[in-house]
């Protein structure tokens, strides 16, 4: 290092020290899995103490030892995040993060090869666009499909709107932007239940928010379909240019699917891009118990899915499949004179499908790939279907648990998201009268639950109530665990009704 | 599993199971990374053997034991992948991974912990935002600004565009879409060396890729500021609407540094949005060898710096730091009942710099901050100023002698990119009379190199010609690593050249 040209040895953290903190972390990581059951989900901190916290590692002008940092950062997060490992968190929709999966991200970390175009890493490529063919089957999508692997559902949407933009906008929208045409205004559709990222995508590909018509939903959840076609005539006979129809298998509120064989037939007829948001509820079609509608994705241009929601693997890692194999690459593609080019990759179905980087947004992409791979491998498609039964038939016997539960109120049930509320039994009589308070009594109830660290749901409004949610994509989830929360959230219910309403309780 | 109201036992990899394959993998990465520097970089394999590699895993409709899963894929990879680790890969901009990172990925895998918003998960976020912070004080830029990590440089440079539009098209651009206005153009500047992902992001974001004004460079591949100036003025004239000057910090191709003083004033004075893709270069801040027109990135309304090149992290991640804390949050936030919100976090920051998943396109989100905050406390700031300056030493090393060796022609150096090519002797008089054949003699060098798995660069294009060009962004190189090359490009060189030219070695 005293040489002026240059090192003369490697600066990087050598083998055998690699081995030393590797088996270390390996230990601390084992002992943290056996003993999570007995934790609390998340150990509340209040933003003063996150604050002291971190003023505890100052800014690194030099550096420390390598032992010390790998240690200060595991107690960081063991003792301060919330774990989704936990067999009763079930807030959000993230799955339990399988350690196969985050096995499989430390092989690609050490090895980090680059995951962008067959003449750049021939087996990388291969490898991604094979996994990409096995969850489109997996899901019953065709296999000779277009997609590629995201940071997650929201990027795979973003990029699902653009390839709707290329293939429907009716004029070059690479060339031209949005803006082209004979200033028709392109507009699309999507549930007011779909996920934001919906309209964030909206807002990134320069369509404005207003070009995102969010359509009523039914009690249920799903899109009303009659409404849904009356705003696609409105739109033409207004001269606007309908592109694109959103439809959600698994609203991240409630999980309602929307009716996907009707929304397929409309598209059709409309020659509108039929994009299907099966990020959650995609998997489902694994299982006998989901709605039978969900078969009907196999018809989308368009599907998204995440794995790190119900295939159980860490963040973050999403799935874009795309009908068309070729219109990603159309979208995307682009050329630079830095860039390595092959024609033998014609054989393996060419660049539509193995020029990664020119399929999406990124350029170098890390080999997220091999945990979905690596995972569907260990379990199977039939380890999956019973998993995600299990998660489905979990959530109903909850629904039915609380249904039997004196005080509690059970809501909606789809897919593995049972919603509920407490009601005070003077209450039940007229809740709509004390809608105001059992909304804050619920908010009081779930803030508690989780403080508790005992189960971890969140929550969601179902017909303007606040509600507790339970989404089980958590594969350590057993029937006990289940089992137990009705009588927490009735517990917690009268405790934070009586401090609520303290005269009540004196009377 | 019996039990049809859901399952007894959890159904997760054991935590037994997982320390086994745990200890397993660390050692046989360890003896992977002991062995490197003996292996090929990269075992070239045919697209047929790939083919059949790849059928050998069939689709899995039913499990697999765990270690044969796991072996599986770490002989796939290791045996067939280019790997970034080895001492002598010096292709594209791949930074050599640190087994720090990777241990870092582990850690956030098996925690899994939600990365969303401060209410979700108060350390992850505060950590991430603290990270985001030691990047912007490791490059000279403003410690209160805005930022986030992302997948790397090419979603950073989207979210920049994306921001700046939000920040300087003149009316809603969330609401009213890039076609709002009084109906004028919209129109940003980069150079015609600039990033492919700049291209990418004008795509995405609806503005049609004739809004991109590419701006010719000088001999060094600098963006000529006078035409930028002229082109400005012109697209003025016309009635457009310029929101936006993308300068480069350190080119792909050959690490040119535009000037940026200069463009930050004629940002300045003309109202544009200054933003320096300094993916690769931003980090040689660090080092006095570097130009020293770098440190005007400090005054950069948005900087991207990619910590999986310079930073020698693994893919990936990159990172976006905005000068207005805000803008951010003021261009992606959204809304939704099933998100938790708190004021408390406002001790912290508030949302503007903590609401991660409303500070760009993703919402569920790996702690890729983690690898990049370990990886930085271990090294220390002064730990990257010696290994980016010993980078940059090498490959001037590297430029020096390969203008010492007779048949090599050496061309550019910039930060750590050295281009040069190879040119038989009785070419070297008119090498311009011989373009197309010493492009093609290249090229084959560049491959039977590559193909040899001993050192590994890549090409690019300088002034038409075909280029060698090595990239150390590898603190695993060592001086006498670099001082092999120059002996073996001449070799294969004269190799090539009497295959291609058989008459003249003959007569």
């Amino acid at each position: 290092m005293t040489d002026p040209r240059g090192r003369s040895d490697s600066a990087a953290l050598s083998a055998t020290e690699f081995r030393t903190l590797g088996h270390q972390l390996i230990d601390q990581l084992g002992d943290y899995l056996e003993g999570l059951r007995e934790q609390p989900i998340r150990s509340e901190q209040s933003a003063s103490r996150i604050k002291d916290l971190l003023a505890e590692d100052p800014f690194p002008e030099e550096g420390s030892p390598s032992e010390h940092v790998l240690g200060r950062a595991f107690s960081l997060l063991t003792q301060n995040a919330v774990s989704t490992a936990h067999p009763r968190f079930w807030a959000y929709i993230m799955g339990s993060p399988s350690p196969m999966g985050a096995l499989a991200d430390l092989l690609a970390a050490v090895v980090n090869p680059p995951v962008t175009s067959y003449p750049t890493c021939a087996i990388t490529v291969s490898m991604e666009a094979q996994t990409v063919r096995w969850l489109a089957r997996l899901v019953g999508f065709p296999t000779d499909c277009g997609g590629l692997f995201l940071g997650g559902g929201s990027l795979a949407n973003l990029v699902a709107v653009r390839a709707a933009l290329h293939a429907r906008a009716g004029w070059d929208v690479r060339g031209e932007g949005v803006t082209g045409g004979a200033g028709e205004r392109l507009c699309l559709y999507a549930s007011g239940e779909s996920h934001t990222s919906i309209l964030s995508a909206v807002n990134i590909c320069g369509l404005g928010s207003r070009a995102l018509r969010k359509v009523g939903t039914d009690r249920d959840g799903r899109m009303r379909v009659a409404e849904l076609e009356e705003r696609i005539q409105a739109d033409l006979r207004a001269g606007h240019k309908p592109f694109m129809v959103v439809a959600t298998a698994g609203t991240t509120g409630t999980g309602a699917v929307d009716a996907l064989p009707e929304i397929a037939a409309l598209c059709e007829r409309h020659g509108l891009w039929f994009h299907v948001d099966g990020a959650y509820g995609g998997f489902a079609v694994l299982s006998p118990d989901a709605p039978s509608e969900l078969l009907a994705l196999r018809f989308a241009d368009s599907v998204v899915i995440d794995p790190h929601k119900w295939m159980y693997i860490p963040a973050d890692v999403g799935c874009l499949l795309t009908r068309d194999r070729r219109v990603l690459y159309d979208t995307f593609h682009q050329g630079a004179a830095y860039y390595a080019t092959s024609d033998e990759q014609t054989l393996l179905g060419g660049p539509e499908t193995l020029q990664l980087r020119d399929l999406g947004p990124q350029t170098t992409r890390g080999l997220r790939a091999l945990k979905v791979r690596l995972c569907l491998q260990r379990e199977g498609k039939s380890g999956y279907a019973r998993m995600i039964g299990d998660d489905i038939r979990l959530a109903r016997h909850l629904h039915a648990r609380v249904g039997a539960e004196p005080r509690l109120q059970a809501l909606t049930q789809n897919l593995s998201i049972t919603t509920f509320r407490y009601v005070p039994e003077d209450l039940a009589a007229d809740t709509a009268a004390h809608r105001d308070y059992l909304n804050t009594l619920n908010k009081q109830v779930l803030l508690r639950l989780q403080r508790g660290g005992l189960a971890y749901p969140s929550h969601t409004e179902v017909e303007g109530m606040t509600v507790l949610r339970v989404c089980i994509v958590n594969n350590n989830t057993t029937q006990a665990d289940v089992e137990s929360l009705p009588g927490w959230v009735s517990r917690l219910g009268a405790e934070v009704d009586a401090e609520l309403r303290p005269g009540r309780e004196a009377a």
